[in-house]
């Protein structure tokens, strides 16, 4: 005999996302025990206490924060919810971090379709279990209909640094190598052409990826390498930029080297972007002693999320804070930052 | 003689916030050296790493985070700046942790005032210099007018628990007494009538504050208090519930002797809202034995935070997980969670 309950749950009667699912009462209640326990949960946020209560193992304490807005909210290799993690995840790794505990803070827009929502926290807890860490604490607020885009997820992340890493983007020095883990472009250009219906779409997909692994290993085989930094917003030409001016170097680069894919370089070109200023959410840009460069690149090569690396330059005196690319025809051109409005909400 | 610069910033063409203050470029750079370094610059956050890399003290670590989508975004008594920091500055306390680092991430809409963001970020650095906390990562992205509502602010926090402090919302028993700071419902009616446009609105502001330091006090001189929690969305009766359903026990509460502004009151009279459903921002219900209550009362009574603490009512064996109130009238009702829909983005 089946018993009917009582009771049913108010979030059974709504399809969508409520204001009410945001206020503190008894709809977000059912929010969190309907949409968001069942994927998310473990011994910390079991607790709904108001933080989470950690023991951390010893060592400094890295900690980050990023918001991410990306629309569409699913794309082609992934969505806002593995992006909202691994983005975080890669973070902590970059600094020499072991990532270990992450929070998440939910806008939603009144209306959101809970059947969505309930797809990216699933695809939250599966990058959470992949890349090893735990979503200890989380808020959601709701706002009315036209006043966000879907959703907006915040994730800060906590991570303990390694002992003996000492990654900079001010280490860099005449000599060091640069290598880069694959292919440019990949994440920017799957949001674009879906965003703009091209026809290409379909066969240019995220690289949306923690590289927490990979990193690991890296520092195991060579504790001394001196920065690394994934290159999301801004592309490989801010990030380079950015290592450049921190060490007060100059860095040059050889186009020929650099690792584009036909569909997304075609698309860079029908949209006149340069790939360089294109983000990634799955690479990554290693700054190392050319000495120790062989050794990084063959651990690399050993893992998926980096088996295109290649050493894409070197570092320089000469033009301190500049980065200059040997053009394939044998110029040279200095690669600038981006001003900043080709790719709006990209991640 | 004044020498003119050669290359003004980016930047000072805008008075508004632009899709490309958030694209990772040279606008991006811009707005963080214009708008928030004055402000917020420190040790950490000036390296602008991808993370900051922290020395915490030893200690259990205490992780919160809370996603601010107040409107509007200025209200009697406080922005959405200063609610940013106190909001998550009194999670970690609550939970007895000395709330010591936060991020701050933040989501604008294009068109947005440069000079209003500026005001928000000035009142995010004097509440964290307030409360003794320093910010130490952060993110900004935009997205495009229509997208987000002015801007939302995530501010996740770190703090470290102190020594035999053990406070769980599950540590309720028959004989706890339940204190209250202050007067209730002063943040979701500042809100509410300013929004609404109400005459008695230039009477109402926001209790906003930081509680870390009466807390850390209470702590000094009761070290087994119980459990505490800030009342916000939700209001003193969503903490009630939370607190008798999570330990398993009754509430009594005593309507006489809970403390509400007779502007407050009326307010909500004319909103049909109740006022033990409203939510605030800087007041505090702490559970402790009733042999400690006049300790724990005499410490809040010398903080300003704490001038009107009273205690509102006890815990019993009878009816678990019900809060139950003794009206004015001498009749009980039970005291319920909202169902949520009342008070939208009051923080």
């Amino acid at each position: 005999m089946t018993i009917a309950p009582l009771c049913p749950s108010p979030i059974m009667q709504h399809e969508t996302v409520q204001m009410a699912h945001g206020a503190g009462g008894r709809l977000s209640q059912a929010l969190m025990q309907r949409v968001f326990m069942p994927h998310l949960h473990n011994p910390f946020l079991d607790l709904l206490d108001d933080q989470a209560k950690l023991d951390l193992p010893p060592g400094r304490v890295a900690f980050t924060t990023d918001s991410y807005v990306v629309s569409p909210v699913f794309f082609p290799g992934g969505s806002i919810g593995e992006l909202s993690v691994n983005g975080t995840v890669n973070d902590l790794a970059v600094g020499g971090a072991r990532p270990l505990y992450l929070s998440a803070g939910f806008v939603l827009e009144e209306g959101f379709l809970l059947v969505e929502l309930e797809t990216i926290v699933q695809s939250m807890a599966e990058a959470a279990r992949k890349a090893g860490v735990v979503i200890v604490t989380g808020d959601t607020k709701v706002v009315g209909k036209g006043q966000c885009d879907k959703l907006f997820i915040n994730t800060s992340g906590i991570g303990v640094i390694r002992e003996g890493a000492n990654l900079s983007c001010r280490n860099l020095q005449q000599g060091t190598s640069l290598i880069l883990s694959g292919t440019v472009g990949d994440h920017g250009m799957a949001i674009m052409t879906s965003r703009e219906g091209l026809s290409f779409q379909s066969r240019i997909t995220s690289d949306c990826a923690a590289l927490n692994g990979m990193i690991a290993a890296m520092l195991d085989a060579v504790p001394a390498i001196q920065a690394m930094r994934d290159p999301t917003r801004g592309g490989v030409a801010a990030t380079l930029n950015e290592l450049a001016v921190s060490s007060g170097v100059g860095i040059e680069i050889n186009e020929t080297t650099i690792p584009v894919k036909a569909e997304v370089r075609g698309a860079c070109e029908l949209l006149g972007i340069d790939p360089l200023h294109v983000a990634n959410e799955g690479k990554l840009v290693v700054a190392v002693a050319a000495a120790d460069a062989a050794q990084v690149l063959e651990v690399m090569h050993s893992f998926e999320e980096g088996r295109d690396a290649v050493i894409i330059g070197s570092v320089t005196n000469e033009h301190p804070g500049m980065v200059v690319m040997r053009t394939a025809f044998g110029s040279r051109r200095i690669i600038d930052l981006p001003l900043g409005e080709q790719l709006p909400r990209i991640c």
